[in-house]
């Protein structure tokens, strides 16, 4: 898809958890000026509240679906919808779990629909939503359910590196038996295909990782890679795909590996986390890949200390606005 | 213990499986002065053959315990063992297997007996120890066996970084049922013994790593961290320790936690060594804390295709050294 100068690209924010600092960093965007029209999805008396507390002057606009302009600085546009209790900043509350997964359910449908181009999130508190009764692992999980996408990929990017992952919130005791065949080989076609559609890398590099330490230091530290990993990489090489791996974790991380590579393909969360952040915290993004509508996050939580000090970065934020525009823009 | 003027530390240093590039580094040593004597165990010729292969005039002195003076540039001192088949460089042999395990037991019991200060190892293949018949996880546990240690401890260490392991090399799907109450208590103590004994750090304050994904998230994503691990750190702050978290380990390598932490305990091999090598690759160093004798190790493996070639860089063989040296002094 190519952008058309007269179209400016319409982003969705999620401000996620009202407790948090989501609402904060919202409010900041409007000391930004970005060419895209932000809608902001939150409960406009908790953005007063918020920026009163943070002593910021912001003008909250209504969302018009007619009108397309960027907002102007000192200007928010709000998509707004009602909290069920008043918030505390810092004092998380079921009773607005459901909030937080309502303005979710908007800035989807939203995408799906063409009101918007693309839905940026913000961070959201996983335990007040499982404790306000609704089972939640994590947004990715609840997009793909949203936009009945069997399977996504989740994937993190920052300045010269992306972890994609081939399972996501699951116990760590569940991991191994997670990875079949039949998921692994769905995971790495998405991660192959978004790669090149959404990204525009022609034929990309992909380095996948083994599970076990050593990728199994040839089946004496766990036998998966031979039975599982190694037969579907040989699969999808047979296909053209460029995989190298199964490689140990803990060595390709390296210079010599990541220099040509496009992606890399952890088998679980905390094996490939880890070093994504340490190397872009702050300024790292995550991409929900395999789905039929663009969506970015931020990389951090919900940092409930800081809700309403005013000392939250929106760097993380930002970045991932501005990778959602990107993709947007082809 | 103090080390007096007069005595000049002495380590063994295993050059490892013959085949890949230990023997190299261990040649490419003849080329530092360093304040110790080392002593390389090796089968003599082996080495001749290698220096003549990277073009090294090299002079090997066979080792003299009564000889304290360190080598002079150009020399190496050597402790010959002999190997059972002759090696070519990248091609391992299984009848080499038990050569480079002999090495090893020489340079452990040697250090029991007080012959030598410290032990240096070079990589091993582990592979080809098992496919020679004998059972080997590790560098670690052959050590702890050897010296009737009942529990010890790997810790990774590059600068302003350690990273020390609850679990070591264990299929991934073991991890979760390897990590008891008891398990954890021990990793615990010895970390923190050690940082104060080896490190001379008066109270070592350490990060814990969750064992699931956002440390459990509340429970939400595995049970471990309420049933396991903060029963373990609850218990252990009592006695006054400065314990961390459990945290999530993909949030936890920051600097806002980094800079006042001493060490990183990591559940497991692949949650906390990628970001270890990731920032200190090829300037690492392995010890093993628990030990009656002292041991460090290079970080990386027996990169047998640049056996003989003389590309291979002796960086963390030296880290190594001079951790070791650090260690006998402190």
């Amino acid at each position: 898809m190519t952008n058309s100068g007269t179209h400016t690209p319409r982003l969705i924010i999620t401000s996620g958890e009202p407790a948090g600092i989501g609402p904060d960093l919202c409010l900041m965007l409007a000391n930004h000026s970005l060419p895209a029209q932000l809608v902001v999805a939150a409960d406009p008396e908790l953005l007063s509240q918020r920026a009163r507390q943070m002593k910021l002057n912001i003008n909250l606009k209504t969302f018009n679906p007619e009108d397309h302009q960027p907002a102007r600085t000192g200007e928010l546009i709000v998509a707004p919808l009602p909290l069920s209790q008043p918030c505390t900043p810092g004092q998380t509350d079921p009773a607005n779990g459901q909030y937080v997964l309502d303005m979710l359910s908007y800035a989807v449908q939203g995408c799906m629909e063409g009101l918007f181009d693309g839905m940026v999130t913000g961070p959201v508190h996983k335990e007040v939503i499982n404790n306000a009764g609704v089972p939640f692992t994590g947004h990715t999980e609840f997009l793909a359910e949203q936009t009945h996408t069997r399977k996504v990929v989740m994937m993190l990017a920052t300045e010269g590196l992306r972890v994609a992952l081939a399972t996501t919130h699951l116990p760590l005791r569940d991991v191994a038996d997670a990875i079949t065949p039949e998921s692994l080989e769905e995971v790495i076609r998405i991660l192959n295909r978004d790669l090149k559609n959404k990204f525009g890398i022609a034929e990309p590099e992909v380095l996948v990782c083994g599970l076990n330490p050593h990728a199994g230091e040839g089946g004496h530290l766990g036998r998966e890679e031979i039975e599982v990993i190694i037969p579907v990489l040989d699969k999808l090489r047979q296909e053209g795909m460029n995989l190298k791996g199964p490689l140990p974790a803990d060595t390709l991380f390296n210079p010599n590996y990541l220099e040509s590579a496009d992606a890399v393909l952890a088998m679980y969360h905390d094996q490939g986390l880890p070093v994504l952040k340490f190397k872009g915290f702050g300024k790292a993004v995550n991409i929900t890949l395999g789905l039929p509508v663009i969506r970015t996050s931020v990389d951090h939580g919900t940092a409930l200390e800081l809700a309403g000090s005013g000392k939250a970065s929106p760097d993380s934020l930002l970045t991932a606005i501005d990778y959602a525009m990107q993709t947007v823009k082809g």
